[in-house]
């Protein structure tokens, strides 16, 4: 079955920058997430896909990703995310020996910077590249539900 | 985008069965369902798929299904649908111009029978096959989340 082992971690400084290989555009939609288990809703540049997450385990969970028509991601994305839909930048680094990923968002997400790592197994060890900051792991204040909620929260009492 | 246009019904007697062209068997399990929209896995004998069902506006809703690999969808069934995997048998019957099914289930929702006509647009007059119950499109109670949640009272209160 397909597992996604990943570990997440904070940035200490900009210098990830100078090592990135390439760059995606990604805009991601939640359709539903309860129980545990999510499925989303993602948009590459000529890409889209459905994926369903299952209950996290650990470090890892189960993931099932399919590709879907692009229109249907976009009625998606528009229609059934709840307007939930967040913008980033993918930025990909190798280093060490594996792939390492930072999201960079926008919209309501701007300014958050996240590096996360997927593994093959969950006790592998990684050598932190000097950029990488403190890992977060399982830390549910950098769940995306949970940063989305601080952020709403700021801005109603900058308003208020 | 794909639209689902449905009317639900009772049964008013046993006469359908005569009428019958094909059957399938079915397993369907909810792999997500808030706020209006739900995430099914469906199995049939050599395909399976997964669906997102937008939030019901009238009689229509947004649909969006995709053939999945079977063992994943037999890996959803297991682990990711909170046990609630309904088997049913689904009969297919042609009439007036239009395709009926009567899904008939077995195990916790045993005895249940539903029938159910697509509809190529909301208004489309239909001509009911004399084996046709009560309309109970829209009423809540014939929802299979509803339907489960009474079948599993009734055990409990009869353990009681």
């Amino acid at each position: 079955m397909p597992k996604e082992i990943e570990r997440k971690f904070l940035i200490a400084n900009d210098d990830w920058r100078k090592a990135v290989t390439h760059r995606v555009q990604i805009r991601d939609g939640l359709v539903a997430a309860c129980e545990g288990r999510k499925i989303r809703v993602r948009f590459y540049d000529q890409r889209a896909t459905i994926t369903v997450k299952g209950r996290r385990n650990g470090l890892s969970r189960d993931e099932f990703e399919y590709d879907i028509p692009p229109a249907d991601a976009e009625a998606m994305l528009r229609d059934h995310c709840g307007g939930d839909v967040l913008e980033k930048t993918r930025h990909h680094i190798h280093h060490a020996g594996l792939d390492w990923v930072i999201d960079e968002y926008f919209g309501i997400l701007a300014g958050v910077l996240i590096a996360e790592v997927e593994l093959p197994f969950e006790d592998m060890p990684i050598q932190p590249p000097d950029w990488l900051g403190r890992e977060v792991t399982g830390d549910d204040r950098y769940r995306k539900i949970n940063m989305l909620i601080d952020r709403r929260n700021a801005l109603a009492a900058e308003s208020a």
